[in-house]
């Protein structure tokens, strides 16, 4: 999408041809600046510190930091070594270990010599087919948006909620819940987004508003406590979230206090949807409340926060006592029976088992 | 309550028998420090820069502030004045205009030369008065933690999850949401409470936190975000928050958040009691969602953090885009089919006309 009015990607190749290029998202939102990874120890740290996060593009970092280990040394004992050393980076990430068995399977079997090239192209492949994924869900996403605009009466944007940040800084471009909205407002829709802070580490209001700021889309920074009173007051005609997580039964398991929105869309009679690509399916598992486990974090997310004051230097300050601890939860479930409708690269169906086998049938 | 193992109250009278020393809390977490008001005008710039905030404390500052006049001058002119400065320092603050009138409708009778001391007096008993309808709320209160402590088969702490700050830092002593847990604590029962951090101003990490971990009571610091979780897990068996406003048919205004934890609240069966005094109760009005106007605050209370760095210095940062807007709805409203109960200086009733009439037969 569009940063300072020129077309990103959140990672590319450079003009040499070998080097990788990713945002450096930790420095968001204050200091746009992208950084160049030529090796694989640089990848894995870029996916160990944060500087790039999402699954899909976490996904496609480890397979460019494959590509730049066979550049160096195309050994079955670097793929081997190139592998562990990025799925250690972040072991819970699930494009992660996904696209580093996609990468290995590929290259084991062909010749050293053929091997980087073969991972270039394969690297490039995973970006292309992420963005034609999240491409698929903005389209699907964007009809429930126009249909809205159709709906009201009185003229005025259509507002949308979303929390935490599944647009296309988690992605290698479009997003996953914001995916809609780009391609609604590309469409010519007036729309205009209500992003929530996303505490504790405030992806909604450093990622999110930033992304939409970037790109031109109208929206406003609230605090998490505000969806419901917008909701209550008619300001809200659509929430869209991402999903962490997705069972067979259209659970969803995302950022900590999704949930809450869900709530209040439905006591208020709000529309939720949650965007996903068909990879954050667990068709594994039906009932999310009982059987998805949820990270506790570092409580110094939730006694710190970071920012940067009037002349521009950062700090990191506490907001509690001393005395006092914290608990960090990083994700909650929202049961199907909130969810209005789940928006997947082939299309929308409801968040229930047999909705989601009619667009998935070969899981019957 | 307590500070450091003494008693304290937020405002009392120094030593020297005229002086009025007040807990600035505009340094609080990190600093507990009290000040002298000598004047009126340093007992309005306290109400105005927030030194002491909530409506009960507030109205108890004003009363003080009217005594520090008729000391220097006990003049018809001096009453008006002094009731005009502290009236303009908060002026939508329910107590304080409450507290002024009070005040000037007692002194104008009086004899000139008997006005400082019987200011002195009535400020007195305005305080003593709030401590006693507080602690009133608190027993009314504890007799619920204390039911749920019997029935609680496991063992372990009963878990009290609160929103915002209604503890004694807002009030004279003993605060109205956390006066049941103070008094609870008092008889023996084993309480653990989940505050909630409170975005903005975030008066849950900053004031209840110190509150509690001052005093020795179990507390866990969490994000507005994380109380359905919880919920949804069985960590919490109790919420109690406070209320600014209170409609004759039970509907709460409070901060905004108060409404989703509510919902969440009803969504997983945890019992959700709202604690007020009588001054709170607004007769006049009956669907708060519709009648109740909802403050807009400075967008920078949401765009702006500030806490102490490592090294102890206090900064104010910035967690948005410069090019983003925010929005600032400070409270929100409870419709009374959330709420379980009210907890009142008289005794516990239904969130609804009945239940209040029943406590409050005068008002028929």
């Amino acid at each position: 999408m569009k940063v300072n009015g020129c077309e990103y990607r959140t990672i590319w190749l450079a003009e040499d041809g070998w080097t990788v290029e990713i945002i450096d998202q930790t420095k968001l939102p204050h200091v746009f600046e992208s950084c160049r990874l030529e090796t694989v120890e640089a990848a894995a740290a870029a996916i160990r510190d944060m500087q790039v996060r999402g699954a899909p593009l976490i996904g496609a970092t480890a397979a460019y930091g494959i590509a730049l280990a066979m550049r160096r040394d195309a050994s079955d004992g670097s793929i081997a070594q190139a592998h562990d050393l990025l799925l250690a980076a972040r072991p819970t990430a699930v494009n992660l270990s996904w696209a580093l068995t996609e990468m290995s399977d590929l290259l084991t079997p062909l010749q050293p010599d053929a091997r980087s090239a073969a991972a270039y192209k394969r690297a490039a492949e995973i970006c292309d087919e992420d963005v034609e994924m999240c491409r698929a869900i903005g389209e699907h996403g964007a009809a429930l948006i126009e249909d809205l605009a159709r709906a009201r009466s009185g003229g005025g944007p259509v507002n949308i909620l979303t929390h935490c940040n599944a647009g296309w800084l988690a992605t290698v471009d479009w997003g996953t819940a914001l995916a809609p909205i780009y391609v609604a407002q590309e469409r010519g829709v007036d729309l205009h987004v209500w992003v929530d802070e996303t505490r504790p580490r405030n992806q909604g209001a450093s990622l999110t508003a930033w992304e939409l700021a970037s790109h031109g889309v109208a929206h406003t920074l609230i605090v998490d406590n505000a969806g419901g009173h917008l909701m209550q007051h008619g300001m809200v005609d659509l929430c869209i979230t991402g999903s962490d997580r997705t069972t067979a039964e259209g659970d969803v398991c995302n950022k900590i206090g999704t949930y809450l929105k869900a709530l209040a869309a439905h006591d208020c009679g709000v529309p939720f949807h949650v965007a996903l690509p068909f990879s954050t399916i667990d068709w594994s598992i039906g009932n999310g409340l009982r059987d998805i486990p949820i990270e506790q974090r570092d409580e110094r997310e939730v006694l710190e926060i970071s920012g940067r004051d009037a002349t521009g230097v950062e700090h990191s300050v506490r907001i509690a006592p001393s005395s006092s601890p914290a608990a960090n939860y990083a994700f909650d479930v929202t049961p199907a029976r909130l969810v209005s409708g789940l928006i997947t690269e082939r299309g929308r169906c409801a968040a229930s088992r047999q909705g989601l086998l009619e667009l998935y049938p070969e899981r019957r």
